[in-house]
């Protein structure tokens, strides 16, 4: 016969062999993940506990030892002195049994007119504005390393595609200033979430507010915060912070996966655009010239990573009422591995952009291929000779065909065979001809011409300049 | 034998019979949902038309022919009588082509510098600033229908829930105030979306830019944006604004979802705290008492639809390389859907609402249960009768088990019961025991007490005048 | 000063003009799309009448009546001359209401001992069953293609890329098999899915099961069904077979969206691999040497819309209560659009494979570049020379570096070259260098060596042979 | 001026401030999450180096060494004394190096006719498998839970619901047995998705085959599989177990998350059907009667977790070239964690279901609310008293109507009254509307009377026993 911890065994697995205790604490805990927010719990707590003195709810001295505890704590924390206790569940606890052990009974007047629920949501309100202005400051950094690329090749020609098809001669640099405009709209979306967020949490206590004569618009300068939320059941039950955090996240994400898509396709031999640094990709010990662009297959692929975690948090909130419920623990771990990946992903793509090797060689020659100004030469025909469009058509079209008889490209032609063709074709036509000229003649604003390009990096290094100062402050 | 006509009618099934022009057609033609796009597509032809005239590119007869061409196409589809054909593949081909048939060759004209490419992103993003408007609009009549219920039900006495268990008492129209908060922040995310995305693509052509002398700030203003784009590559190759329209709206469909949650508990028997109206349920032909709450559930189940709408377009765009790919054609009917349905959820939510039944009587009693004023006997007796923090949750576990055995309220036990637990209670205790006081003394800011709800009515009616501005010129 | 209607009006807004009525319409009806379920419906209503006929709980005159009535409704609904009514809100009720139309209070008698809860879980899992019969049909006419293209090009050579980097020589016909496995591994899921769900929901009536002496084993019969669903409240609250069919759909998607990136990158000039017919690429008017891979590009991009399906579905089913809800009714569009666009994916990559031009002369180029046999030569230097593994590595590096001094191929260096850089290299050495004897050399099973490539090639045919017969059957 | 350090310490930010090293480091190395991998990385290395030696590719002593070497290192790593270094980047270096210190350049020997590409995929397909098998497990313990609390309540009435509305009366019991059905799908698709991924990839070397004479058959036996693999690009580009194992694992999640709503709202006062021991919910120090349903909250959230790692896969594998991209390394934190999760979901529901206290009276008094036997009395009255369907409502609505006026349920009407409203009743009709009758009557196959309900137990039974065989030996 089996015996009873055998089959407590074989109900919880090893696992959890010690049983329904140990499954539950398992699933209940949060501090294996929620420490990372010690130094926001302990900073809401100096502001909370200087509150409740200055509005006599405690006294001086019960403030003062509370501070000189948590200050403790929180050296002993950074010093990795600190034992953290999955029984005591999270953070709070943990800070809060430490407290009391150091300081007595006082610790508990900490927690006069607040509760565990104002508690999380100000620490990870903080946490997620911290992380936004980590994300501003990393985006303008790589917005600049874009803007080094551009300055230097905003002559460079390469092909414009379309379809992967080359479609129309642009410029490097151009190409370069489409990812700032980008990152550009991701900068501006943290900067509204930052502003939008700007809100203290903090003594709404359980969810209904507090009797107690609390001062939340003190906390709330004292924490950086714009001012205090409205609404106390809003503010506990709230993670749209989270939610606008992630898929802000999401699209910047995106816009990084393009990028990484099209260097992975550019180091291939066959395009040969671009040769990787040794420090973002790996070689092979017996093929020495092979350079794999691991950094960016990586950047590619943790897109899927951000994606998923957006919507692991929409599928979370998804149908939950107020105001507090247990599922909303779950929106840590998902915002964290957001946030630590898109760093990542930010560094690593400053870095390859920074330092890969541009061949403007290859690209110039793959600009002149596939007679990729023939469209120059349609509009050519319309504004300098008059033709009408679909006749301008017609002739560029025949024009192509020769030249891809002839095995050459559209600007090698003879003037007296494009005058075959058409005779309104005189030696102007030539100046549109080569992917140089192409380049030049696009001067529409926001065009590709080399002085056009040169005026979008203008503009973008005075918005650089002005949004270096933090983003709150503006 | 198989005939070849059965081989081929076998690859292809039945429904492309006719082989790989009808795979090819169904694949490829947009013009099934991108008809919807017709007015946007006519409103920017006309404007490039002027453009192109006020800047000398066409002349001011051709122009002429253009609008009226344009116009009598509108009055065409607008009055049904437009037939659109997928051999056209889409909207821009369809309206290109009757053009030619209305004013013949002139027509091409039009297309002198720009392209299919800028084209649908001006027509896509017209549209989708036109929806985020519509959206602006719904939220600002649900806010107001929110008020009127807060304004109502300031003081009616319910339960706060935590866990979906009764945790301390607030106000119903404290918990309509904290849709109001969510709703708030989707409209401000609303209005900076329409902020971000309010840049003119029309006139960077192909994704180089052009050579005719154009003027996309004319076009730009003509056609209400504030400026034109900045980068010819980004411009056709963007579809942020799409993106962050998703994303927005998957946060606002959260909110509706947590709210048709608790519409359809409280719907239930069990809870009873709403009724609500035929409009907004079905009933079954032999339970004439039965309230099927199909509305709420619908509108929590579409949130569903719009998480995946979002995660559509983001794997659609996930490692696309610039600058336009086909693969960009599936953006519109996933934002179609979006769009529809939260348009759809919106006015449903706000008719439910508005009409539903609250009966205040069953909130009340539930509020009382569960000794929800535990937390009030603790904190008077820290407050009031200046007991340590720890001694008086002792001292309130101790009421609240003596009233459970006793199988009263707390403000049911006798003083002198209470003072036999601890002689420092005096009778002041009482006027925190029962619910409409434990909510009264909730003044803290953002609180549940009335005279706070009210504070917050009077902020947001002030705010909902301000919004009611159209978002673009505030 | 604002009339009633105009309110109405404003906080409808045009759409739902007419007020909560149009709204409850407009979210609650779901004829628009449920009408795709006629066939089922009435299907089902037929077998359930022959039930009720034999067990005596109707009439077999009555039963004669129904028979009639539903065959004239399938009739008219084919000739599309049935109206079906929004208000009537689904399929159901449109037939329903239009048998009493035709035969009178006997219609009534049809719905004894079922309701529309199992109804709907009928007709539906009927299509989706369907629905997966035409996708393993679709797989065997894909796999079908690849074999033929296989057999072709079994010794076709092609550089087997790693990191989109040219790592090894493979054959096109090996390549080509790759995607014979993931559509052969698609194929099982699809039929293990259709062993699922093959159970019979009909009779289960509300939830609860019914008093009348059905008989649901002689309904599952004449459906078609293994069995009879064993417990009727998972069988209304049930939507695996949805979701099942939804997640198979995801992976094999995900498969053609393998296929259709390398056809995009294969159909670049740089490449060149392959030349997509005319019938599944775009050209351009002015130039005809252009061909856009638009098929290829639809059909990566839907891979998208088919996770935002199976998403939408999955939010929708979590935290659902039992047994049915009408979360549920969004089940539909989900399914059917994921269906519409995997049969369409399907068809149009079935044309492509089976008429895309294969370049062989352009990928046996590209396969000898960057000495894609140097792990050719480090393996016949520890086979046949007997090296240590890390003295062959060695010795390759250095033959390599050697070659790309001398800018030719591995297999173009002297023997007394090779031979004074390891002198143990005899001329033997040749025979794997080139890059048709390196894929020769690799007869491992499932390796790239042509005679390995056929034998595959002869297990599938076999394979296919066997799946011929339907699924169901096997 | 800003020192050159200052400046790389701005672009990589505090955590990469030693530049472009630590990025690629921190982007690149996946040691710290394929450590978990260990047991199966050498369990293969084994395998193939026994296939080496008696294919004669090795010598009987390198075998003997190797072999050695391995079980050191795998001793180490048990014992916690191995050193993971994250620049040696994954587990497979790893190893390698150590073996390479332990034994030598034999070491070497062991990766002949192998890569990391079929490394990896061999390793973590075990893994798979493995997980696959735990899952395959829990299940069986979950579904014996449900029978053991199904047996105890065959006869107990609690209210089946539609739309959270009671709506008529069910067996706890038969509700019981719905996740049954549930669960017991999930085990078909674990044990479908094994049998599928049961080819063993080892031996594909990079991913062209080889040219050693390895024989695939001889590892595949030795590591349990059934076969090799028949293709070697598709084997190391082949990820579909993974993606599999996501999507079973979603919808078991979305099985899991309806039982967690469904005890979250039981467990409500208001409810009251369950009561969850201690060990699966927290309570409050002051409120001793609180019963938070923590584990079920958790349990419902997770599902959007393993939702979210489901779409970030496939979003990583979306339109990935083959054969292997470094993309893939985002395989293996997805796949972690939603078993780990799932483990964790399925441990915390045995353990709830199995100690739930049920309220079996509460569950039958709001199973006799709201007239829920109104359809019995319809139904009665077309079978005993031979009304027409619609007869039947018509007159089922009037005593339903009657019962609510006089306050009582409908089994205390009159039998007088009830004749008023029809003579065709007579006394019989009170043996369908109690609760217990109305139930009982239910015995259609699958329907809730309790002989029925204790048909499907004694059906699952059987099949527990039959499953309880490993899946892969059935």
């Amino acid at each position: 016969m089996m015996s009873e911890d055998q089959a407590s065994n074989r109900m919880w697995g090893g696992r959890f062999a010690s049983g329904p205790d140990a499954v539950m604490e398992a699933i209940n805990a949060s501090i294996g993940f929620d420490r990372k927010l010690y130094a926001q719990d302990i900073r809401g707590s100096l502001a909370h506990a200087a509150m409740l003195a200055k509005t006599g709810i405690i006294s001086a001295e019960d403030e003062k030892k509370i501070v000189h505890g948590l200050n403790t704590i929180l050296s002993e924390i950074e010093a990795g002195k600190f034992t953290f206790s999955a029984q005591l569940e999270d953070i709070h606890m943990n800070v809060e049994a430490r407290l009391a052990e150091l300081i007595g009974p006082t610790a508990g007047r900490l927690h006069t007119a607040r509760s565990r629920n104002d508690q999380v949501a100000l620490d990870f309100r903080l946490w997620v504005k911290e992380e936004l202005q980590r994300i501003d400051a990393a985006l303008g950094g790589l917005i600049e390393a874009f803007l080094t690329r551009a300055e230097e090749h905003a002559a460079s020609v390469m092909p414009g595609f379309t379809h992967l098809q080359s479609a129309q001669p642009v410029t490097f640099g151009h190409h370069m200033m489409a990812y700032v405009e980008m990152f550009g709209r991701d900068r501006s979306r943290v900067r509204d979430a930052i502003e939008r967020l700007d809100e203290s949490p903090i003594g709404v206590a359980a969810l209904a507010g507090t009797g107690f004569p609390v001062d939340r618009h003190m906390t709330a300068e004292a924490l950086g915060f714009r001012e205090p939320t409205r609404n106390s059941i809003d503010t506990v039950s709230d993670r749209d912070f989270a939610l606008e955090f992630m898929s802000i996240s999401a699209i910047c994400a995106t816009h990084l996966s393009r990028l990484a898509e099209e260097i992975v396709i550019w180091s291939t031999p066959q395009f040969g655009f671009v040769r990787l640094s040794d420090s973002f990709s790996t070689g092979s010990s017996i093929m020495p010239q092979k350079k794999n662009p691991d950094a960016a297959e990586l950047i590619r692929a943790k897109t899927g990573r951000i994606n998923g975690d957006l919507i692991a948090l929409l599928t979370v909130m998804k149908g939950l009422p107020l105001a507090y419920s247990k599922d909303m623990q779950e929106d840590k771990e998902a915002v964290f591995d957001a946030a630590e990946t898109l760093d990542l992903m930010l560094a690593a793509m400053t870095g390859m952009v920074g330092d890969m090797e541009v061949n403007t060689t290859a690209m110039k020659k793959a600009a002149g291929a596939g007679f990729s100004t023939a469209t120059d030469l349609a509009d050519w025909l319309v504004r300098e000779a008059g033709l009408p469009f679909r006749e301008a058509h017609h002739v560029t079209g025949r024009a192509v065909a020769l030249a891809e008889e002839k095995k050459c490209g559209l600007e090698k032609l003879a003037l007296e065979d494009l005058q075959a063709i058409n005779p309104a074709i005189h030696d102007g036509v030539f100046s549109v001809l080569s992917v140089g000229n192409s380049v030049k003649s696009r001067t529409s604003y926001g065009g590709t011409a080399p002085s056009e390009v040169r005026r979008q990096i203008r503009y973008w290094k005075k918005r650089l300049k002005r949004d270096a100062t933090p983003a709150k402050k503006r």
